[in-house]
């Protein structure tokens, strides 16, 4: 999901100048790569579900990607390393050709996972020699580089959530990785309170964004208050414990019609033991933190638990607004933890604003006043997901550190639960 | 879709007094039957798609309505007219009872047509006793039957664009009433403008309302500008011959994932013939007028038409700016046209924001800032619909005069086409 | 389904003779009308599941078939009633025109009831005329106008078993028509032995028979016993309180897929009341009979009930050798119960071969050696259903007596239970 | 598919001996795993349709049976290898667990291959300490096995159909294996006659055989002529040609509608290109051969072609009493061209009623007089599917040469074609 404005983009090409950039490629490369080192070759394949795709597929997609938008339209005379692969790793640009269907990813035996990784090696080696000269990459070049990092860096998230989806589906309980999480202690949550007024929203220029993320404009936002934690998992079991599941009235009529259809007692990945609930996580199956904040739950789930506690979830606007007063810190997928942990001590402001889960809002994911997608191909990367979708918030704990910011929007359906969602309260004042 | 602000519909039983509340429940009630004057026996009870209610169901669920909602709670006593009508008649309600399925209204050969009329008059005989005392009804009775009546007359617009979807399946092509049309002509549309600020929106408090329509609230604006008329039919096949409906750069993904899957190639009752364009009417099978407003598309279609002009649907903010400076007047029910109309000579204003077609906005259905549905089962009207859907604004020509407001705010799935709907444009200036 | 030999059906239009035709063509017509007396017009235009159809859409099938096999090949000049029935009311004959599709018979309000009438009154007095002359009616023409009869018969049958389920969904619980049904009395069942041998099977060519029970041939049958009579009510329920819908063991690997899917757990519609069984008949709700014989049981159940019972069904040979040695007598619809009866007491030969309910087979439909279908568009009466589906003998308490033969093969899908089907147990000796 | 008569298997251990099943273990087991040599670890993982299972499962699947139904009740104290594998690997086993849903075995990452054959081995291990003592082995614990291994060989055949499946489904045309088959010529069908009479059928007690290939019964067949050889691409074009696909008075009913349900054009994995007609074989892509076999055809097809050229298919019977007057020879795997060859030169007799191709015969797939299946939980390896499919006959190309009889039975559902399945001609006379 997304692409650059170019100005942007071209600016942290230009700050950063050549080397780094290649330096900066290696990097993110590298990274992708890292996080499949626990897999076997079997967990490459498989997709559990049509919103996930085999982790091969994520290797090849990234890399199709530069391919596409890179090396076909800035190295003259490239040519595909491999007929067919634009059409198995095309996700969904439609006017670059014709995507192989989501749903049947999984159905792929071939290209090999070594197959796939000599296609990775080959097109790092290309665009090594791409940006291994002196002069500085041409602007719109530099800032399709910068897209397609800041795209394989979604990529690396969505590796983490499908291979939990993958791991978690499957009856042995695989551990994708052995870890041990800091015990939590529970902290108070307080409201944090905001006046009415006009206020500016969305990106202003500086640095990267994603095209959904502008322009900056204005927008008028009501007497209002958030919470300055996360709901966490205990504060969730008080809402199943108070028959949550079970009450219509707490819930929106399509929210409501998807849990009976689905069978949703609990957040996904939850399972009830003699000894009280289990969960699994890339760590296993470990028994559910109270401290820790509620994950995979669906906007549906969300919203009803605002309900029960006479709250709502924010805007996206009034998520914004607080974010963009703190640092850009939290538990990302840098810090290795790879689960949401327990809110650190009260502070002056909103503590777990960033990483840990995606926060839902109660917004609708559109266009922002004025908002225009990138011409071409690229155009696809966000506008055209403009309708039936939430607007999430913060990054989660498998998101990287340099890939978020307050203006950042990520979107998910209403209904979806695999990826690392949960929520925090907002009320009128 | 709907419950009204106690206060409000209080304040209408205040002026209007216990004799001219009983005569209005008297008119809306026949107008109702009236409407099912043209319907054979069999037209009453078939039910051509899940979201279509056969006729009978119409007579029966606004029946139950009152039944449910003031007789039961306010006239001590009653006792309901028939076992079993509670569950084949209550909608959605699940708080007062178990709703029978939506798409298996259409399997219900009992209650007969006959029986169906003899509950109404019951009801109603019932309510005439109820309303027929001298004092004036308390005001919560007074606000739940205001509230009933604006309910029926929903269902009687829900009523010609069912029996429209009935009759157009049929390939015999029933005509509901035989019907001419005056003619159109060709009119320039003009942009109008509206420069930003911080304007207010909703209901104010007089007069009916659902409660949807408040707390009125202030919200900032963008410079924009809105057309002066409705899109028109000629406009739109200009569209299909420049390729609309297969160009996927134009679409929303899930616009264009629902128009692959439905194979949709033109509005909805469109049927090429070897001269030009037909769609079925109330009136049967006509050609289609060139001049008239383009009806039966979907907010996906509608969407892709304004980005193919290089323009964008309303906000439902935008559009209410302007509707609230006009009179409500235009094609309603009442004209007994039953079909969308050329635009008026250009005038001052803007033409055909009332009646004609909804209006598709780039909005979300959501709840307004400080938003809170009414306590009990009626809270269920409005509310739990607010996600998944998109507004609507303006009345269509089934829709009667005294029914719509400013401030009204219609929804429906982006994929809905049923509906009398089509689309006004806007763009950012 | 079928399509008679011509030549016998030609022999009985010559002993008959023209007078004698022209009033079996009036008695069988008359007779579809009553049976539809007890409808509201509602009734008539309901369709609760894909396999059901409308009872209006068989009042208009079955005139069809005369107007498109009778009236349009050997009355020259004729006309067709209304442009549209052709493809309104075939069912499945596909090299006379395009079927309008079966699950959506129930979609259509028009023709009406009362034109649909005025179509069989047309169809009626035209086909009086083409039978009033003197001279005998040409011998193909006078054996298609006998196989129309037994067209229709058949769809006497569909009519009474399609309202019982049009009735058996609603709520409401409508009755056809109120009838007391004699009181039963419990009868041991008796095992019929045959010793092995060469028989011969099938049609000889005398009277009318379908294409499908013919040619006689021979076959070779092993040594077997038959139960005097059917399975009653109070043995299923033994199978049932035996965990017979738990025991995976006892089922055909479909049939228990299908049962889990369907979640069934008694014969079609049955309920369990706190004072124990009841099912809906024609009579409305109705105690379970334990001394009635079962029905509306699949092949599936009744195939798992024989296993239980360490027996099988009986093969179709095994069964018609037993039906050719009797009188052909029973619980038809004649008898005007249109419910299954305990079994008269015990005889000489099998009781119940008759009437009551047809017999689920072990034999899977096929051709016969030698087997031909008709040629021209009737060939598709029979011979194209020969695969997927299992033969029924004996005809049922809603077949007329003049309708059936020892020979006569009916089909149902395995998994069916909504028409009136019961079994006999059979094992090997 | 399958459960031995004990008799038989026993008897097959008498003659053979405990070293002979030792060794017979061996080389069944060996095979298994060469057939795997030329996959990828990808190509064991993936499930291309829910009747297709992935290599690997086949591989642990065929571990599970010995160890379920050899070693754990014939080898005191032995303890399963794996928790977890008796639910994953059991296909359809009700009475002994709970099978793994089938159309999700390809979602499973886990068990890697590595451990797979680690299962393997150590299964083959505990089983050849079983096989080595000097005793002879109890008669039981040798008709288990050598059903086991038998088993096996049809697991062999699925393996080389479901690998071809998912082949073919990638668009980079893997190869399993580079193969030059021998080029064909014409030669014309003669047809062979039998004169009607009471003939034996079914499996006489020596040897090993399937439980559903007995008891050995009387029947009588008609008189009739079977063609000498298997229809060919060529003459199955010329079908193609001649609309065949579309005359909808050609197919059965079910044929008809799974035909345009499905689009089928073609037999499976046809393509048209501009030089004509290729197909994916387990060589790659390759020109259809006129002369070869037609294969990849339903029941449906493989029916429609055979009224077209007004003959039928050949009952079980017919086709058993030809093949039972003829050597077991033919175009088995163990020729490894795993493809169907054109037929030999004429002869004597029948040519190719063994291998090449599966044969669809008429007869639905039920059981022979007196049929009883195995107790216990091997009673479901044939019984329980005995409704709803067909009977087929001779192996296949895929097929051990060691594994198939005259009187050898399979069966699959009508409308399935990814099995190598073609047929042969038959009429009556």
């Amino acid at each position: 999901m997304s692409a650059e404005t170019l100005g942007s983009a071209a600016q942290a090409a230009h700050t950063s100048g050549p080397e780094a950039l290649s330096e900066h490629y290696g990097r993110v490369r590298a990274r992708t790569e890292m996080l499949c080192e626990p897999l076997a070759t079997e967990d490459y394949c498989i997709q559990t579900a049509p919103e996930v795709s085999p982790p091969k597929w994520h290797l090849a997609h990234t890399t199709w990607f530069f391919e596409t938008f890179v090396l076909l339209p800035y190295l003259p005379g490239y040519r595909v390393y491999q007929a067919g692969y634009d059409h198995l790793f095309n996700s969904y640009y439609e006017t670059v050709g014709r995507p192989f269907p989501r749903p049947q990813r999984g159905l792929l035996a071939r290209p090999t996972v070594a197959e796939i990784y000599a296609y990775r090696a080959h097109v790092d080696a290309v665009m090594g020699e791409l940006l291994a000269g002196d002069s500085e990459p041409e602007a719109q070049l530099a800032a399709r580089l910068v897209l397609g990092l800041h795209h394989e860096q979604q990529h690396q998230e969505l590796l983490l959530t499908d291979i939990k989806h993958i791991f978690a589906f499957n009856p042995l309980r695989p551990v994708y990785r052995e870890h041990t999480l800091p015990a939590g202690t529970a902290t108070e949550a307080r409201w944090r309170e905001r006046v009415a007024g006009v206020y500016e929203l969305g990106h202003d220029g500086a640095g990267f964004a994603f095209d959904n993320e502008g322009p900056r404009h204005r927008t008028y936002v009501q007497d209002h208050v958030l919470q300055d934690r996360l709901v966490t998992n205990g504060e969730f079991l008080e809402f199943m414990e108070a028959g949550g599941y079970r009450r219509s009235e707490l819930w929106l009529s399509d929210g409501w019609r998807t849990a009976q259809a689905q069978g949703w007692r609990a957040p996904l990945y939850w399972e009830q033991h003699e000894d009280g609930w289990w969960h699994m996580t890339l760590g296993g199956l470990q028994p559910v933190d109270a401290h820790a904040p509620v994950c995979h739950v669906s906007h549906y789930e969300a919203d009803a638990f605002a309900r029960w506690r006479g709250a709502r979830l924010p805007t996206e606007a009034e998520w914004e607004l607080a974010a963009a007063e703190q640092a850009i810190e939290g538990n990302f997928m840098d810090s290795g933890h790879l689960a949401p942990l327990s809110a650190p001590p009260e502070g002056a402001g909103l503590r777990q604003l960033f990483g840990d889960v995606w926060e839902w809002t109660q917004s609708a994911y559109g266009p922002y006043p004025g908002y225009r997608p990138l011409a071409g191909a690229l155009g696809e990367y966000n506008g055209k997901f403009m309708s039936d979708q939430m607007v999430l918030r913060g990054g989660s704990c498998a998101t990287p550190a340099d890939h978020v910011r307050a203006t950042y929007r990520n979107f998910f359906y209403p209904g979806e639960r695999w990826q690392l969602v949960g929520l925090r309260l907002a009320a009128d004042r």
